[in-house]
């Protein structure tokens, strides 16, 4: 009888996060990481660490609208005020990812222009100051299709493949298992979800005891989970 | 500085689901459950248990099209071999969830014919014979839109309300967070996941120490999940 056990880890963070803010410090003042951690860190505070913040009233439709469009490739569907957007990352996501929530009065936040790199930048960061073999993770929060309710996905990755490959691989029966690409970055990103306050004050979750020794890889998530526009059965 | 900590844990299943199978009994074995425990269980054992079994050759796709029919409602979309149908559930899936892995030579399972029902009755043997407060998902392994990889979500729930509805909670700034409804069934699927080898020896997961005392509920997949046909924008 084997067992496993995983771990999640969060605490809450007083201070505010603004441009210039040092990520790494916040994190390794709170956490003592070691080797197979993988950091979590929500898309607002690096999105607001990172200075992608945009002035807007709080009843200006047509200046949201604006910037939807302006960070949007495609506008997918409109409801109302809702538009799914096709950011300029290939996100499918409501209102371009663009968030007043937790934000400064009169303020949004915009994606990072390109989370992989901010997810390679942090964990660089903290690997050079810990000497631990890290992974982390970038998360927003996404509606789906068919599905009610919306759940935390990775949009941003390093130090850990985003798609765990198991084809080839035998089930108990001796069977190939089919088709059994598993997106362990977005199931990181939901397990990180379940232990945070939506006050905005859990930005950081620390994923321990994972078995991911096997995928210390080089994928991103706009190579390995984003699909292109051709390639997707429902647009 | 609040911390939480949620644990995940899981063992290997040395002996073969059958029909009849006591799973109740089978957990119960190798996990002392404590009140608040989340049992999540995997479809497979699930449908074995329940006799949800079909005769299948291993090389007659024309039967093997009959049977995913027959378990649909509607076929949205083929490529190839893959069906993505609509099932009986108002599930969403490829092949009408029918699935080869671990299963008996020449067989195939089929999902459960009312998996929130399954999640009821396990839950309720579960908390006759522990006298816990607990509550049970049964899960299944799902592709999705724009993103590749497939990841596990709920298909049936007991004792949890599958949606935490967040809408009128006040960010830090004081300010009414935006529609937030989250699928915390499905970010418990996926968490659970993490912690299983795809040979399918972990069809038991329990989650430990979730926060869930504020949503001891009657929902279920089907009603809060299941987005009716019409409100979908892709379909």
């Amino acid at each position: 009888m084997t067992q496993t056990n995983l771990q999640l880890l969060t605490v809450s963070l007083e201070e505010d996060v603004v441009e210039g803010t040092d990520l790494a410090a916040l994190i390794l003042r709170d956490f003592d990481l070691i080797d197979g951690d993988i950091v979590i860190v929500t898309q607002k505070v690096v999105s607001k660490a990172e200075g992608r913040i945009a002035v807007l009233a709080d009843n200006d439709p047509t200046a949201f609208d604006a910037l939807v469009r302006a960070e949007s490739r495609r506008i997918l569907r409109r409801r109302g005020a809702l538009a799914i957007t096709e950011t300029h990352h290939g996100f499918i996501c409501a209102n371009a990812g663009i968030d007043r929530s937790n934000s400064d009065p009169g303020t949004v936040t915009l994606l990072p222009i390109d989370p992989d790199r901010s997810a390679r930048r942090l964990l660089a960061q903290l690997e050079h100051r810990t000497q631990c073999e890290l992974a982390v993770i970038i998360t927003d929060t996404f509606g789906r299709t068919w599905r009610s309710g919306v759940t935390d996905v990775a949009i941003g990755i390093a130090g850990l493949d985003p798609i765990l490959d198991l084809r080839g691989t035998l089930d108990h029966n001796g069977v190939v298992l089919q088709a059994t690409e598993v997106c362990v970055a977005d199931e990181l990103a939901a397990a990180a979800d379940l232990v945070k306050r939506k006050n905005g004050r859990n930005p950081f979750v620390i994923v321990r005891g994972y078995e991911n020794t096997h995928q210390r890889g080089r994928g991103s998530i706009s190579t390995d989970v984003v699909r292109s526009y051709h390639s997707d059965l429902f647009r």
